[in-house]
């Protein structure tokens, strides 16, 4: 395993990430490389070519958080591990105080297009173009990923989240891709949905959703926006996915107002680690992790954020003793 | 003024509209011009020239809803009458069911490029486009206007959203302009945020923003998400103004699934109406229109949808006795 802890709180959460993980009793070996602003400023490097290629030789990477370069490091870093599917849950815990407690939503974000590609100009002094790619390859690759995520973790719907009214090339070919794909499972129910219908729903009825699957940045707005409506980042793990590589990252950043005091939750990065035992085929430890972690949470023994007393090593304990 | 009822509910929230203003006492005259679905159907044009001239030629436009053919008739509209600017508030109101009752946001979304521009190819079978375009002379005008409003209407501060995390050039051009413009405006103050930590901002704490200002596509998402939170989009209206022009919708859709039944709920339609009264200089008679039907919505005198059982028509009497 690679780990990268980064900047902020980083390094803390990955701290009770690890001991989590080691309690499981399986076996890992972990190799830490340095990535971040921190780097930066050392170095003039925010992602060295070392931290690349550990994480390429690795068979998971384990992130932490990182800063002002998030998008150098975060970005570099699921383009160089091919990781083209960012798995996202927001799913509201028992004894977390949230908007909607039926919430239990999948985002499955394609992970490598879209305004992501990073073509832009500045055409003349006053004109500049970013360019939206969509592609017939990543489009199919990531509705397939969706239907089987669906149908492998027993969900019941997909939707389709996109702007064909208005992007009817490009969110036609992604549309055109998911209706390719939805009768090659007859078992989900696969439906399509605006974008701005779509962030008010998941706002006032986000029982409505099950799976859902959309382009990058669609994926990287609502997927924050689902973590509002279940209490917040702190709660939220990702899974960023390719054919060789896995790279599990929570998705709150790297906090600087209250990094380095040991209060952070360590809950997401927990999550990371439940998602890469999953990830790893050992399904039993994943569900021991996370189903401790619930306990926890519903038991209020919880960082101070959700509104317990404990530390993030004295929570990261808690969740083993539930183990 | 023009008035353009459109398909589905458009009709009947655009009649409740006109009772209301009727009832204001100011005199003014109304033609009524097609657009829309149905008029596709009958003539196999969704956006006839004569509304496009009727619009152009008119003091303001009343707009009401339309259902499929909406892209083709609003984006159309909004660009052959170079409104670009578009004013979307969101304001919760008592006795209204919402997530968060001090929640008042002003969204100053940009009106005519982005990627709205509608530049889309399809380069190979593989990859198709979409060019997002975003220039020096939109983005100055469009953070001019949300400062000039913020100063206008007593708000406090500006938030710029962008995502220039991922699109340096684009969105770096975007906040430039804004950057340029803030300190003409030293009693407001300016934020900047990124856009999915402001969707998860807006559902957890909608009072930490005032006036948003942003680029096409996330004003279009934020409002919606904003509406969300509010309570829904039949209490949403907006303005789409130009140097020459104002066009006013609800920012609700056609809702075929009641349409003409006489049960949609006029609020958008009626403040849209305010709205409009406010641009032609009209400040007391907007304000009194706003203000009874705000009386309304406390009172319950409302609308199904809001726990009332007031059809569309006896919920704008009832406004009109509370003016
Ligand atoms: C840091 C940024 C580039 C990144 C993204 O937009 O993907 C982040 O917001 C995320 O969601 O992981
Ligand atoms: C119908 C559609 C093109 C339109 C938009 O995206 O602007 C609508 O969603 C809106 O917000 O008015």
């Amino acid at each position: 395993m690679a780990v990268i802890p980064g900047d902020g709180v980083g390094p803390e959460v990955v701290a009770a990430q690890l001991e989590v993980l080691k309690a499981t009793g399986l076996s890992f070996e972990f190799s830490e490389y340095p990535a971040g602003d921190n780097h930066l400023e050392k170095t003039g490097q925010a992602m060295p070519d070392e931290t690349i290629k550990g994480a390429q030789a690795a068979q998971a990477v384990l992130f932490g958080a990182v800063g002002v370069s998030a998008a150098k490091v975060i970005l570099r870093l699921r383009a160089e591990l091919g990781t083209y599917v960012n798995l996202r849950p927001s799913q509201a815990f028992k004894g977390v105080p949230c908007i909607h407690p039926q919430t239990d939503i999948m985002v499955v974000r394609e992970n490598t297009e879209c305004l992501y590609a990073g073509i832009e100009t500045r055409l003349t002094d006053d004109v500049t173009t970013a360019t939206r790619i969509i592609t017939k390859t990543a489009s199919l690759r990531i509705a397939r990923h969706a239907f089987e995520y669906a149908k492998t973790n027993g969900r019941k719907k997909v939707t389709a989240v996109h702007k064909v009214n208005v992007l009817k090339i490009t969110d036609g070919m992604f549309l055109d891709c998911c209706r390719k794909v939805a009768p090659e499972f007859p078992e989900i129910e696969y439906e399509e949905a605006l974008v701005d219908s779509v962030a008010m729903r998941i706002v006032q009825r986000p029982e409505e959703f099950d799976v859902i699957v959309t382009t990058n940045l669609f994926g990287d707005i609502l997927s924050d926006l689902a973590a509002g409506v279940i209490g917040g980042l702190g709660l939220c793990p990702s899974a960023n996915l390719g054919d060789e590589h896995a790279l599990f990252e929570p998705v709150h950043g790297s906090a600087p107002d209250i990094a380095g005091q040991g209060v952070v939750n360590p809950s997401a990065a927990i999550m990371c680690g439940a998602m890469m035992l999953e990830h790893l085929g050992e399904k039993q430890a994943a569900q021991k992790v996370q189903n401790a972690l619930e306990t926890c949470l519903t038991q209020g023994k919880t960082t101070r954020d959700l509104g317990g007393s404990l530390s993030t090593m004295e929570m990261a304990q808690e969740v083993i003793k539930a183990m």
